[in-house]
């Protein structure tokens, strides 16, 4: 091997969140070297663990490609990694040195979006347990809701959850016909209201979404409470997705794992703007790093 | 005075919440004696000392009718305190021994609902920080709703302003127009829709019902906003009053609060069974004693 082909950039993708991270290692042609994953990486929950992590990764990487630690600083690192748009994520990463030519840290939306629309401009809603709007314009990212459950995330599964056992608590009372969904969520509480409330009084965001799960699956059996729930749903990421729409934000990819049910209730003239999700959120930040290592370069060689 | 004349039966109406309790003293041919007012009687949150304030209430009444203590062993007190309905209150009121010739305890929405039908069968509906329904048939009172804020509470004032609160998050990210409402709300939190999700992060039920009120003003302002807010609200509380005319509890009276804004946008199918209440829930306490004196005096004196 000469120096020249030493010297090779090689370019490191990251998507990380609260359950771990997920890395590919390619070189500067676009070959896939490498695959790997390693532990939580949510700036917000484990704070610098997480870097700790997106570090094993791309130590993990570089061994898999039989490169190992002499290739750390031809590496151009592109992270997209939850909590990366908060203040404290910000200040984390500035006081952070991998060893690597470039490194360059986003918001998880952000590559998910570049990955859907293979590195352009685009939208993206994101329905899971929470609910996330992100619009890439010239390059730029801007978030849009998410301001966090049980204030907001309307529309999130969370959200989905919520609604199906407070209209349990009204069949309840009589105020709505019961209906098998409902019936079946009673029955999960012995038939105790009450057991309801006193579960709320301590349930967090994915203890309501787990039951969004349950309102999809009786929506397919023709529920109809769990139809008209699934159908609020869509009126409320309807409202996203016109948002970024109106923003120029488009096409539109909708992920999660609510988006199969929610995009089978959006009206046509929603879904028309929609498209499927054509990369992965590892590929975005590929995408993302390969369009910003020059300027990081420039950044950290000053 | 003979005998006969200081055997008279004194009739005490107490109702009772987490501000405060209120009670009116009576002889027999319902002359009012003396009014009086003491501490906080919510059965859940003061516990024993809401008896106590009770207690204090009662005497005060009988000291300024100018009977004395010596008047204790005459009264029949009826109360409507707030959490009766619980089985921790009914286990305190149990255990209780007030030195009267009878007491009974109910909850407050009961002896409202009583006084608003004077002592006739009829439904209820308070809109105020909670949303409660109450239903009374054949003397027999029964709840509807009141499960409880933010899970279920739709309709009630703390659910009206945290509508209010996810709208200008919502407008804050352009997703709904920005109405004064909205501008007013925002700047409360020093245009920082951050500062929105910071304070729900410990606000309460009487927090969010804050803004209920400034919903109202903006309405009355003409903001379009604000009007659908209503709107929504009247659906929700129509939804409860719909339930008690089902249930052949009617007419019904609206009160707290929310009561006037929300009876302006409920349809006219729904208001022509409203009634103004046509007394108080102290006259409505009296009213339950009257009606459960003698069948209280079987159990005490068996």
């Amino acid at each position: 091997m000469n120096s020249a082909v030493t010297e090779e950039p090689l370019y490191v993708g990251v998507d990380g969140g609260g359950t771990g991270c997920r890395g590919r290692l390619e070189n500067a042609a676009g070959d896939c070297l490498a695959e790997a994953s390693a532990g939580p990486a949510n700036l917000y929950q484990q704070r610098e663990q997480a870097l700790v992590a997106v570090e094993q990764c791309v130590d993990t990487l570089l061994r898999s490609a039989g490169i190992g630690p002499q290739g750390q600083s031809r590496v151009h690192a592109g992270l997209g990694l939850a909590g990366a748009e908060l203040p404290s994520a910000r200040q984390l990463v500035a006081g952070w040195q991998p060893p690597w030519a470039s490194v360059q840290v986003v918001n998880d939306a952000h590559v998910a979006c570049l990955g859907a629309h293979q590195g352009q401009d685009g939208g993206l809603v994101v329905v899971g347990t929470g609910i996330v709007g992100w619009a890439i314009r010239a390059g730029q990212g801007q978030i849009l809701d998410g301001w966090g459950f049980p204030l907001a995330d309307q529309g999130s599964g969370a959200w989905l959850g919520q609604r199906a056992l407070q209209l349990t608590l009204r069949a309840s009372d009589g105020m709505v016909p019961e209906t098998p969904l409902t019936r079946h969520l009673l029955a999960r509480f012995a038939d105790n209201p009450r057991r309801i409330t006193e579960w709320a009084a301590t349930a967090r965001s994915g203890d309501y979404a787990h039951y969004a799960r349950t309102v999809v699956e009786y929506a397919d059996q023709g529920d109809a409470a769990a139809e008209t729930l699934l159908q609020e749903q869509a009126r409320e990421v309807g409202l996203l997705v016109q948002r970024l729409l109106d923003m120029h934000a488009s096409p539109v990819a909708l992920l999660g794992g609510l988006a199969p049910a929610v995009s089978a209730h959006l009206p046509a003239a929603l879904t028309r703007f929609l498209v499927p999700a054509r990369e992965d959120a590892i590929a975005g930040a590929l995408y993302f790093i390969r369009q910003n290592a020059t300027r990081s370069e420039d950044s950290i060689r000053p």
